[in-house]
C-alpha cells in the first residue's frame, strides 16, 4: 500500500552509501501518465535547501514533474552555489536515465545541513535507482525506507476511493518536526486524472489540516517538501472535492504515524482547542501549549499539570485569540482538572499511563476549534538529538 | 550586599512550612523611607497569578507601597477567588504586624500553579517575619534565600554610586524563564532619592535590556515580578538617567546570574544578532534560535551544529527581521563555522567544552544588534521538569 498503489507509478529504494550506516539511502518515483498533473508545498523556512529552492524555480516555470528522486543521508541545505548545482545535477542525471528533460525531475534531500553531497555517490545511486524502478509494493517500500533518518518505521497510507481512483504515499520525518510543514518529506501519488490546479489546491487544503498542525519539537526544517504526482492511469476524473477530502485524511494519517515515531517520544498528544472565535485562535492557542518545554516535560513524567497548560495559553496576545481567562476549563484524558480557570478534579484521576494523550482546552466563547498534535519532551529526544549529529 | 545594603531598609527569611523540604519558604522587605518610592513590572501572561493581580490593583490605584512579602512553595496562580483573598489576606496580616495600610503591601509567591496556599501556616510566617525584621547583610540573605525553588544559589547583586546612593537586590528563578519577564521574583532597593515616575520609567527600561532578553526555556511563567523600592534614605536625589543605567547594570548582573542557575544547564549561552536592520529585528531572530530545542540539544551535546542556528532563524518572517539569508554569517566561540549562509571555517574547530558559549549571528543588513541569553537543554533539565511537579 505504497506510492506504488495506485497504477502508473514505479518505485526505487537503494544504498548508494551517502549514510554511514550502509542502510538504503536514495529512493526514485516515476509518474508514467498517461495524464500527468503535479503539486508540491514547502517549508516557508528562509534558509530552504538547495532542492527546495531547484524544486520551486522547475515548478514556477510552469513544468509538469513526472520524476521524483530522493536522497536521505545529507540536507545539501546551506550549501551556497555548490549545493545548488548538485541539485540541478541529481536532477540530470535521473532525467538523462529516464529519457526525461530535467525540468521533469523533482529533488528531495534529507539529513545534516551545511555539508555536501558525495555527487558521485548520488550519481552511482542513481543509475542504479532507474535499473530498479518497478511496481507494486516492494518497489514502493524500498523507496519508503530509503528516505528514512531517525524514523524508525516507514510511513504509508493507502486509501481507495469507491469512484475508482486510489491514492499512495509514502513520508519520513522524525525530528524538526513543526509547522509550515513538518520536517519531512512526502510523496501522494494518485491514479485520478486531475487538472493541475486541482491537485495544487487539494494539496495545499490537505496539509494545512495537517502537516501543519504537527509540531512535535517546535523546529522548522529547511527541507520540508511534499509533492503530489497524478497519473491519470485510472482513466478516472476525480471530483476536486471528494479528492481533497481523501487526500485530507491521508495526510493527517500520515501526520500522526509521524507523531507516532517522532525522535524519543514516549506520548503522542493531541492537544484541541475548543470554544474559540476562530480556527486560526484556536491553532494558536494549541501551538502555544504543544511548545512548552515545561508542558512536554511534565506529559513525559506522567504529570497531568495543567497549570503549565494554561501559563502556555497564556502567552497567546488577546488579539489573536480573544478569550476570557476566568472562564477556561482543561480537561486532560477525560478529566476536568481545570474548571473557569481556576482548580477543578483533582489531577490524581488522571491516567497518563497510556501513549496517548487527548487534552481539550475549551475556551468558550466561540464555536471555532483545532487540533494540534505533538509528543512529550524526553531524555530520549535529548539524548538523540545532543549526542548526534543529524 | 542584598536588599538590605542601601540605607532604609529591613529584611527577614523564615521557614513558614510551605515546603515539604522545610527549608525557608517567606520573606519580607520593608522600607522605612524617609521618601519613599515604588515601582514595579509584571508578567504579561494572560493567567497572571492572584498576587499580580492584587499588586496591579494596589499600585493602579495610586498608592506608594513601603513592604513586600514573598512566598515559595506555592504560585497561588489558578486558584480563583479564594486565592485572590488569600493574596490580600497576605497583604493585610503584614499590614497590620507592620503598622500599615494594606495598600502598602505588595505580595509575591512562587511555586506549583493551581493549589491553594496554606494560609495559617503563611499568616504565622508573616509574623514571625515581621519579628526578624532587620537591616544588615544576614537579614537580607536569609530573605534572598527564602524566594528559592529550584534555584540552586542564592541570586544578589549590589553596587555603590559615586553620587552617594547604593542599589541593593534579590532574585529567585531557575525555570519557567522567559520574555515579557522570566519566571522569576526580583526586588530591587535603593536609598536614592527617586520620583515614582523616574523610578516605573528606569525599571522599564533595565527590565527591557535585561530580563526581557533572558530566555532560557521559552516557558512565560504566571507569577513574575520586579519591584524596585526607593527609601530616599541617602538624603541624595538621583540623576535618573544615571540611575537608569546603574540599575540597567545591577539587572543584566542578575539576568545573568539566572541564567546560570538554569534549571539542569549546563551551558550559558549569549547569542548576539548583529547586523540588524533594528534592534526589535535582532531581538526577534535571537529569541527563535534561542528556543530551538535542537539548537539547544545540540549546545549540550558539545555540536556546534550551525545548521539548526539558521533553520530556527529562517522561521522569522522577513518582514519582522529582514535580511539576505545569503549573506549570514555565524560565529560560535570565534570560529565563523557558517559565511554567506553556506558552509564557513571547519565546524571541529569549535571548542565547547566550557560553560559559556558566544554566538554571533551577523546579519550584515543595519548596524542594530541585541544579545539574547540561553541555556542548553539537557538530560537534567528534563529530569526536573518531568520528574518533579513545580
Amino acid at each position: 500500500m505504497s506510492v506504488t498503489f495506485p497504477a502508473g507509478f514505479k518505485a526505487a529504494g537503494v544504498t548508494a552509501g551517502l549514510k554511514v550506516s550502509g542502510k538504503p539511502d536514495l529512493a526514485l518515483v516515476v509518474n508514467q501518465g498517461p495524464a500527468p498533473a503535479a503539486a508540491a508545498v514547502f517549508t516557508s523556512n528562509r534558509f530552504p535547501a538547495a532542492p527546495v529552492q531547484y524544486c520551486r524555480q522547475v515548478l514556477a516555470a510552469g513544468a509538469t514533474p513526472t520524476a521524483v528522486v530522493l536522497n536521505s543521508g545529507g540536507a545539501n541545505a546551506c550549501t551556497g552555489e555548490q549545493g545548488m548545482a548538485d541539485a540541478v545535477a541529481m536532477a540530470e542525471a535521473a532525467a538523462l536515465a529516464l529519457g526525461l528533460s530535467p525540468d521533469q525531475v523533482l529533488v528531495c534531500s534529507t539529513g545534516m545541513i551545511g555539508e555536501l553531497l558525495p555527487m558521485a555517490k548520488v550519481r552511482d545511486g542513481i543509475g542504479q535507482a532507474v535499473e530498479e524502478l518497478a511496481d507494486g509494493e516492494p518497489a514502493g517500500t524500498a523507496a519508503a525506507q530509503a528516505i528514512m533518518t531517525t524514523d524508525t518505521v516507514d510511513k504509508q497510507v493507502a486509501v481507495s476511493s469507491p469512484a475508482g481512483w486510489k491514492i499512495g504515499s509514502m513520508a519520513k520525518g522524525a525530528g524538526m518536526l513543526a509547522p509550515g510543514l513538518a520536517t519531512m518529506l512526502v510523496v501522494l501519488t494518485t491514479d485520478a486524472i486531475l487538472a493541475q490546479a486541482d491537485a495544487q489546491a487539494a494539496l495545499k487544503e490537505a496539509t494545512r489540516l495537517s502537516f501543519d498542525r504537527a509540531d512535535s519539537d517546535g523546529c522548522m526544517s529547511t527541507n520540508d517538501t511534499v509533492i503530489l504526482l497524478a497519473s491519470g492511469a485510472s482513466g478516472v476524473v476525480a471530483d476536486p472535492s471528494v479528492f481533497t477530502t481523501a487526500l485530507t485524511f491521508v495526510c493527517q494519517r500520515l501526520a500522526q504515524l509521524l507523531i507516532g515515531d517522532a525522535e524519543g517520544a514516549h506520548h503522542d498528544i493531541a492537544i484541541t482547542v475548543a470554544g474559540a472565535t476562530s480556527e486560526a485562535a484556536a491553532e494558536a492557542v494549541g501551538r502555544a501549549i504543544a511548545r512548552s518545554n515545561l508542558f512536554k516535560t511534565a506529559m513525559a513524567g506522567g504529570d497531568p499539570n495543567w497549570g503549565r497548560i494554561l501559563a502556555a495559553a497564556g502567552t497567546v496576545p488577546a488579539e489573536v485569540a480573544p478569550y476570557d481567562p476566568g472562564r477556561v476549563d482543561v480537561t486532560i484524558n477525560g478529566v476536568t482538572v481545570c474548571r473557569g480557570g481556576g482548580v477543578g478534579d483533582p489531577r490524581e484521576g488522571v491516567d497518563l499511563s497510556g501513549r496517548q494523550v487527548e487534552i481539550v482546552v475549551d475556551l468558550k466563547v466561540g464555536p471555532a476549534q483545532a487540533t494540534i498534535l505533538t509528543n512529550d519532551l524526553t531524555h530520549d529526544y535529548v539524548s538523540i538529538n545532543a549526542d548526534y549529529s543529524t
